[in-house]
């Protein structure tokens, strides 16, 4: 059908077309509609069956601008197109992991999914310091599972261009990370946050640290030219819905094949800011270090659940069975996840800063009301995202990053801890 | 239309449909059609107006196999769609150095083309020892006009993802590329090229080099996944055609989007199989070094011409006018044209090996009929890859490369020129 923008109106009727919607939520029932305000790009509904809420559904629709600015900014709905096609594959790769889809409709721009009842957004519980058993294995799991498997390691080529050829396109989303992430935070933006003490320490010590902005800069070069594998591209922990025993990825409308290391440098970002802001949220470290914990078991699970499927894979694009010797293929391994850690490294410092001076801010802060006590937490988080920009490369062990990572926050903590507000 | 092979009966008729082609040749003329048999993937017709030759074309077509091997070896015919869509972005970019098109035919895998009457075969020429005053300029040049202008730094994001998104699907071609340079070579496979103390050479210094076979690797992997610019991906003295005064580039059927350093790379690698032939093929020095002049401006005419793109550039998808400083903008383009040399040097050395012992050799080496004359030239050329594969990241500058490349060829001088036959 031609595309229309669905409302509470007119969403019953275009349900009732859909049969596998129709299984879940019964026919002619009078429905529940709740429209989700949080999303920054597209309009995502609830919907329950009124006299049986259980029976429920989430539709998901993009309008043609992005819904956090609105018609001023104009952006095309195709990265619905995207959303439906990583979906789609993340439900062959990792079905655990992801919603299930009852209808997909590229026309309408449309995605009906499983209702995840039990579930909230990560970053929700951890504002409130909840403890998720699962989490770090569960995250880690799933980026081995994508990354590795839509890679020259885990495809054949032929098939793996093809695959690549349905996420080309995904353009005007992919030039918004371009310039979100990689170019303003290194510059005056408009479109940038501002806080005063903040923005004085990125002015002094980010925008005129040639190493910091050259660095960022090879990394965007990285994101726009390297095509590692398919990523989620925006997995953050407003992306994952958890409850204490399951783990679901969400929102892939950013889905494209990039550097292996933005998915993961992004997410343990996000672990990372979160960290930063329980020297306000907490009133000790037993919650920091929980996140700290699972931000490394990211990337140890990465680690160990990739080259388990890289031993279980025979000829690749990348590798002929037979053509090294053990010896010589456990070389090339230490040297393949090696080049994958810096670069996880890289983004990781990216992430820092852009959710910190860019404008889509995290609300793990953004929610503190007293600017002073932000601006505390949110150079910290610029000093850290310095740090790591500047290492990422000189890092080699999981181990050596999370000394340092303690070192960093140990010196900071006695300061940042005693400002506890009331 | 659909389908059909054209050979000398069918194609009068065929080209009397073309209005671009029936202009060249004329109404109802009779035709001298020339079938030009070096062609290693396609059928190429030279076709001149039987009473006046100056009036002719070039018609080049798809067959659905490789064509050097038969129809045992399946290919799609695709790949002249890529050839199309490569040439008719050339005739854009640098109009100068390719053949005008008069017909492009993606149904029928056909490309009718401007006839190069006074031109040769580069190598031909090379072989012969004929001197080409312009071609080191004119390589460069076209180079950095193609490479500069399909790349992050010469386009805007959208727009580039756009064009990536025509040659996406060149999958075949590109996992040829990935077997007969990258994978066949480091191994014993059917498909090589065999010589006894050649293949004793390769089995004991190549294949049994870890160091080696992981950087031959690791360019592999960046062959596969960066997506520097639109390349040729062919681009040997084969694929030129010249006299005094012109260069043209021809058969680009392998286009796709790569990393910077290949094309470069694979071109000057040529222009060194060339020099180690002419202990061969010349009694003194006197062309090599013209060969080796030529070689290295090559890379400096490319490297100073695309800075001279970029100084005239304003926003692309990489960088924003402004968001460096002049000496950070500096220190940004060092770095930048430093990496393409380093990857310049590493995929010289891989094409190196690859026309020594793999399927695809040279004409240069391979028509000199003493086995072991040649295998004498062939080890030089496998030891100057491992040297180029060895220390491809260290060599920092053109002057250095260059440098390396006379004390390696000196060493050698005295005796490969010593057993020069009758």
């Amino acid at each position: 059908m031609s595309y229309s923008i669905l409302d509470r109106a007119s969403l019953p009727s275009y349900l009732g077309e859909l049969p596998d919607v129709v299984n879940i939520l019964g026919e002619g029932a009078e429905l529940d509609i709740e429209e989700v305000g949080d999303g920054n790009l597209n309009y995502v509904y609830k919907v329950r069956r009124a006299d049986d809420p259980e029976r429920a559904i989430v539709l998901k629709q993009a309008v043609p601008y992005l819904r956090m600015v609105g018609e001023a900014w104009p952006l095309s709905r195709q990265r619905m197109t995207f959303e439906i096609r990583g979906l789609q594959l993340y439900n062959q790769l990792v079905p655990d992991f992801v919603p299930r889809i009852y209808h997909a409709d590229e026309d309408m721009s449309v995605l009906a999914m499983q209702f995840l009842d039990s579930h909230i957004i990560l970053r929700h519980g951890m504002i409130k310091g909840v403890v998720y058993p699962r989490i770090g294995q569960d995250v880690g799991t799933f980026l081995a599972e994508t990354l590795f498997k839509t890679s020259a390691l885990g495809m054949e080529s032929i098939e793996r261009r093809r695959l690549m050829d349905r996420f080309t396109l995904n353009d005007e989303l992919c030039k918004l990370t371009e310039e979100f992430i990689f170019t303003f935070p290194l510059m005056e933006h408009e479109s940038n946050y501002s806080n005063s003490a903040t923005d004085e320490f990125a002015r002094r010590h980010l925008r005129t640290d040639t190493e910091y902005k050259l660095r960022v800069l090879k990394l965007k070069e990285l994101f726009i030219t390297k095509t590692d594998a398919l990523l989620h591209a925006d997995l953050h922990t407003g992306s994952l819905m958890v409850n204490e025993s399951e783990t679901y990825v969400i929102d892939m409308e950013f889905a494209y094949f990039g550097p292996f290391g933005f998915d993961i440098g992004k997410i343990i970002a996000n672990f990372l800011l979160s960290y930063t802001s329980h020297f306000h949220h907490s009133d000790d470290d037993s919650y920091q270090e929980w996140i700290l914990t699972e931000a490394m078991k990211i990337w140890r699970v990465f680690e160990a659940r990739f080259l388990a499927l890289w031993a279980e894979q025979g000829d690749s694009a990348m590798l002929i069975d037979g053509l090294l010797a053990d010896d010589e293929l456990a070389e090339y391994k230490r040297r393949f996840l090696l080049d994958i850690f810096h670069d996880t490294i890289g983004f990781c410092g990216c992430s820092l800063a852009r959710r910190t001076v860019g404008i889509a801010g995290v609300a793990d802060i953004r929610d503190i009301p007293d600017a002073q006590r932000r601006s505390e937490l949110e150079i910290t988080n610029l000093e850290l995202s310095k740090l790591l920009v500047l290492q990422h490369d000189k890092i080699d062990s999981i181990e050596d990053l999370e000394a340092m990572l303690r070192a960093f926050y140990d010196s900071r903590s006695t300061k940042l801890r005693s400002h506890i507000s009331g």
